[in-house]
């Protein structure tokens, strides 16, 4: 536990295996109660120091740590493969990543939003100067996902210390790993102590007791639909950033081609075997396209390489855990039983699933209407165009949605109609650079992340108004 | 009931009593649960026309209803002095705000905050053209208090309306009448039927259910603190906005000249009996300027005119229900067997309470530490400037704060240090004009009303990325 | 003359006669340096005074002269008609967006961009609050030109008034009528007197006074690029604004419908005899379209009625002068020498010039390079798209240009290449809009128009900082 | 000369020679005309590329030049300090601020401030999406002065980079070597050949050429008041940025602590011997204050170390050239003629002027009314508030200001009524951090410089329309 810039050893400590292999990769502490309650006390210590530090400290803490992380890549990536079973060369492209969320932290810091309010366009608010200054909110709790452990921690605790908030972390409990790591960069890096506390162990613990403490102030949770709800409502005033699950659809209309999307579907389709947000799990293609798209789509899948995470040749490698990989061969044995087609893929090689694509699916099929969350993604045609958008908003999802025409009209229909939080037009749902606004409706979560945009999370207007004689 | 720009006949009728004179002055429905889910639907029928209809006719209703009010206003001020017990010459006062108020929802309805976002400044972003809409959120449940029976409520339908949401008002059960009418100015301004309803009746029954519809994206409640966390406990993934209570305070430094400001704290304190989220409840006085204070302030209470509400001499009229005058009197009791001294007021008069000045009270008196909401205000002192700060932060509320000084390292230490949402420099925390962010911390809510904030809270951003070959 | 808010009598007065049939409409003052001077001395005198100006008040000034216009429309509309022989039906349209031109200004009054400065961003700014004030710059000479009388000084009188600039108008010798009318409107308006002049005379006496005159912040300047560049280069520190000409392009793609455009194109060429800034006048169609496209041109064309201004049914009437006349019968003749063919027009109707189409057009020619600021348009193809774009971009001016097109990569390919202010995918180069950004590149002007953005080119930035210890 | 990436040869060479001991220390081209338009030319054919160059690595380059800097900190001190006789620990900070400068610009280059239209807001304009990108405005010439010369450099190339622009620079012909310094670091970090080009020269020549080519879109300068009025004049539809002179004024109120602010005037009236624009050359006491402020001074003063720049002691050098000591000393016995008082200095010590404290001067002395640029400051009383800001205000120039006063409404009233670009609470007008808006008003010039502000004076708006049908 790293709790008010000291290790601490943990009362209880649990083995950590690897995905992949099974093998025992650490111990790991699991948290008491009164472990969660130092990590906040020694948070709220430093409230006042983290609000009264400048900006430019703030800037420079981010940036040493974004350096840090470079001086240290390939010991980054290693830490996400092992514990994650991310293939190393997907995990050395969330490296990347990371350096980058933190460096656009950085410069967030030097420009939280400060505004000023002309007080004189309203009768009553003549002879007054006045602002809006941006003050942090207070304590934030950062409860982290597996699948992205060290960006998706980047995207927490770079807005959080930015805008100048003491953080508790919860990562994922297969994932401490590298947050312990950041957590030491941090240290390295300048940040007082205390103003980040990493905290392990149970959801109904820790989690709970980060999300019901008064003195929190703020929630930013990834994860599930169902977590993030009961979160939500337990979570009083707090406020509270949910970034929960999909099933996210892209749409190929008959004008493109195929041949120059069809390596970005498979990646948006298998990358980390799936596990990712925005993984392309629907595809809708025009009726005259979709023969090509099967046959090349499944050449390509045919080609992936299923294998140990730390291998650099690897693309595809085990579910985080056994019980995921149950889960989804029942979903997929389900899709068959209603009547999908297996086009490729579909069996259990060792620990892994192999890259699966499924035709002839309804949206009644868990592998459509649920979020996979694995190797598998579903084909499904389409002749008109309104009708592509009406399929891909019949969810209880709407996180981010693909597009690719070439027809103007058709670009900008769907970029009004469709009912998620990003429309890429010639790009896969799985599309995302670390500045850019992030976050879902309907299911998909409240809020959105993005730097600048989690910041607004995480911060409260205070206004100023100076009545001048 | 108003459904769908309807007006229904309801089930269930209640009678309405002046909180003056207790005379019968209206009967009003009592909605069932039936009646309210249909007012849901008409809504939901309106939310692809509301989402669709050009700023510039948005902004003509809203600017149309203002200028239909100004037609009507003193109708509209008598209303609002008949069942809320406001002196008549406030009602005025409101009914000139709400016209400012809707004015500038139709000027923000043409500035929904839509931007650029520059994907280019991460490696992965090149070649795109990328921006972020302000989508409607979908339906605003909008639940509105009896204290600015006008006003409030066009702080949610103006910035509901402006950004193209249909909305479900339930106004306070003793303020049903004003609402009722602005129903009507909507109607006639040309907002299509269904995308303003107004339902009446129960909280257990109205409130309860657009809180747990699916169908309702926005709650938007200005009301007490528990009624608050109650509907952010049970509202699951919606967006919540809470304007709470508080018990505002405002510090008088020594180099200041008291003369200036009295009338404007004795404003503060009593106005509509003191039943005003910011009303002045806790004034910090140097020590120096104690005595002078107190008896300035007494001699322009003891000229205060207590009366009917329709009397435009009247300055104070009855509380808003017999219960609330019950609970006043009982913590001024309570205040006095703790210690405290009434300077002036305290006593009932007819059905109304004078107005009342407190001093030697402590932190722990009611009076103090709670939110009084009629008219008694307590007089402290302090020594020291930061004492006074930490003093009016010994508070569960942090909604607004007033501070009187000429010195000008005094005034910046107090909007740094104090924990409210706003802090007004030279002037009572009272203050406010209908486009600057309002809203608090702690128990004093979440979230900031002034139509372009609350635009915030009632849209959703889309971000729509065109990649360019 | 208007100066200081009241009717002066000049000394000198010339006769003002109708374009259309030659009869004397008026006689106007002719303005003596003298009569410039004491105009920008009582501009002088209320600088203070409207720099001092709350925001509400300046809105409500516009917002009156916003609705007198709104009352007095077929007034408005007849005076355009007869001094500019501008159509009628045309003239009321021009009436409709001054109303919204001075609606727009009176929000943008509220709106001032001030700002916060984080100056803790950067080592050495550590404890400081601090802010830009857009302050007035001081007295603006407007300078406008004769083809839109009162919406083009509406772009000049509207950004200025907003942000608490007094003006000296110098409108076009041509169209003083409704300048002196709108000066009476902004007085009944409730302007301060003096914060408007309206002081009609020759350019080189009136004009160049105000270039020249120390008083004068900022030009603000409607016109001929050469007297443009001679303001400019005489202004000295003043800020300067010019809108100038431009031969604008349109580019029409094989994939579109041109029944779907005709109407537009001749709409966008023939409108107000073709004297508009952004007035079609060149004509790049694919060539698989250009006949079709020239056909039905023509058709259109042909059913065009020449006649007074003061007829409904009229669409196109008499130019400005005769001498503008005589000048465009030499180009179409000098055009026809070189080889273009006359499609339709091309004549002399009593004082009007037939609509015209020209084809076999090439750059050389005036009506190509040059700005023809008459009832020509030119109609020549491409086969390749980027070819069609080089040959807008091969031109002395860049203010807009119109693309027509449904393929998504040729619009944006258009977007990013077109060397010119504004580029409107499917519309044409004449679309404008009151609150969008308005200007050109190269000789057709600099800085840009559009309320909220001539606002800027009229304030000045003022940094103000407040250490605190 | 550094031109098209590539070290050339010049025809024409000149002996530079130290201001401080007068020893030649490097020889430097003296450009042609020829040269000149080589540059230019190189530039131009960088245009495109820069343009279309992603803002990510845009960014990399100018983080690369920072580091770059910060990598060589002492080799540019010792540049500075040689070639402009800057005090070596002067010049040390330059250097910090120059690191941050292009880091600042770096995270500028990722947010060049494009926007979104909302069309719709006027009618007509429905059914549009449109927005307005800034793209680059072409070739910027930036000519420079010898008193900062790498941060003041840096403050043009730092945005015009960021902002896609090739650019000219010409240093002052007194401080060429931190120039060519800079474009070595700028070729090293990864900028393309030929999109930054150092042509050192007579301003007759290479200034006189770069301001009247039409290639060029910008002009950047800062230097004195007659060259840049001349530039502005000769500059045609050239955007032109100009920061000129100023003869800068502190005022200081009677309740202020003289201690706390005595080093800080000294550092702001003599640090690089007066030799910066926003050098403190007038100071305004209370009468109250007057005798301990100058007493306090002088000792301060005395203390100064005169000596060679590259000597960490020193506190004050030579000026740049035997005619600026010269024009000084006239000045001095000039106001000494006609009255003032010689506190302390006004004497030749070697090359140097000691440093000089006036007092008894009026506004017609040259050391009053004109800029000094040297190691002179003139203090002057007031008793009154209002009277002390009409004195800083009867000046032809208009920069920065400074005001010590512990008095809100003394502070808020100089804010307000101070006619300069920049007012300084409690700090001196010396007071600059490189990210705020810089620039002055009057003769001080026209544009604020401040990389996001000069990022808008080196970019176009163009706007992007797409109508949906």
């Amino acid at each position: 536990l790293f709790i008010g810039g000291e290790w601490i050893e943990a009362t209880n400590i649990q083995d950590l295996y690897s995905p992949y292999d099974g093998e025992k990769i650490a111990e790991i502490p699991f948290a008491t109660i009164q472990e969660v309650d130092s990590a906040i006390s020694a948070a709220e210590k430093t409230k006042k120091l983290m609000k009264k530090m400048p900006a430019h400290e703030r800037a420079d803490i981010l940036d040493n740590v974004s350096r840090l992380i470079g001086e240290n890549r390939e010991e980054c990536a290693r830490l996400i493969a092992t514990e994650a079973a991310k293939p190393i060369q997907t995990a050395r492209g969330e490296v990347a990543r990371t350096i980058m969320t933190y460096k656009l932290a950085s410069e967030e810091a030097r420009r939280l939003p400060n505004e000023m309010v002309n007080m004189d366009a309203a009768p009553g608010g003549e002879n007054r100067t006045a602002y809006v200054l941006r003050e942090p909110s207070g304590i934030v709790a950062a409860i982290t996902p597996f699948n992205f452990p060290m960006n998706l921690v980047a995207h927490k605790l770079g807005p959080a210390i930015a805008s100048g908030n003491p953080v508790v972390l919860k990562p994922a409990s297969q994932t401490p790993l590298s947050a312990y790591y950041i957590a030491d960069l941090f240290d390295k890096a300048g940040l007082p102590k205390g103003a980040l506390n990493v905290v392990t162990g149970a959801g109904s613990v820790v989690g709970e007791r980060l999300v019901t403490d008064d003195r929190v102030s703020v929630i930013t949770f990834t994860g599930s639909p169902e977590v993030g709800k009961d979160i939500r409502n337990k979570a009083g005033l707090k406020k509270v950033t949910l970034e929960l699950g999909s099933n996210s659809a892209v749409i190929i209309d008959k004008d493109v081609h195929i041949d120059e999307m069809v390596d970005r579907l498979i990646q948006g389709a298998f990358t980390y075997q799936g596990q990712v947000c925005i993984s392309v799990q629907r595809i809708y293609v025009h009726d005259s396209k979709k023969r090509e798209l099967v046959k090349k789509m499944k050449e390509k899948v045919d080609q992936l390489i299923l294998g140990d995470p730390m291998d650099d040749a690897t693309d595809v490698s085990a579910l985080i855990a056994p019980k995921e990989r149950d889960r989804l061969l029942s979903w997929i044995e389900e899709a068959v039983t209603k009547g999908a087609k297996i086009v490729t893929g579909g069996e259990l090689k060792g620990p892994m699933i192999t890259p699966t694509i499924l035709e002839n699916v309804d949206s009644t099929m868990k592998v459509s209407c649920e979020e996979v969350f694995g190797p598998v993604v579903t084909v499904s045609t389409f002749s008109d165009w309104s009708d592509a958008i009406d399929r891909v908003n019949d969810s209880d999802y709407g996180l981010q949605a693909g597009v690719y025409t070439e027809k103007l009209s058709h670009a900008f229909t769907a970029s009004e109609d469709l009912e998620v939080g990003g429309v890429m037009i010639n790009d896969i749902p799985t599309f995302r650079v670390d500045h850019m606004p992030y976050g879902g409706l309907k299911n998909s979560g409240t809020g959105r992340e993005g730097i600048k945009y989690a910041i607004e999370e995480m911060t409260e207007r205070k206004l100023v108004s100076f009545k001048l004689s």
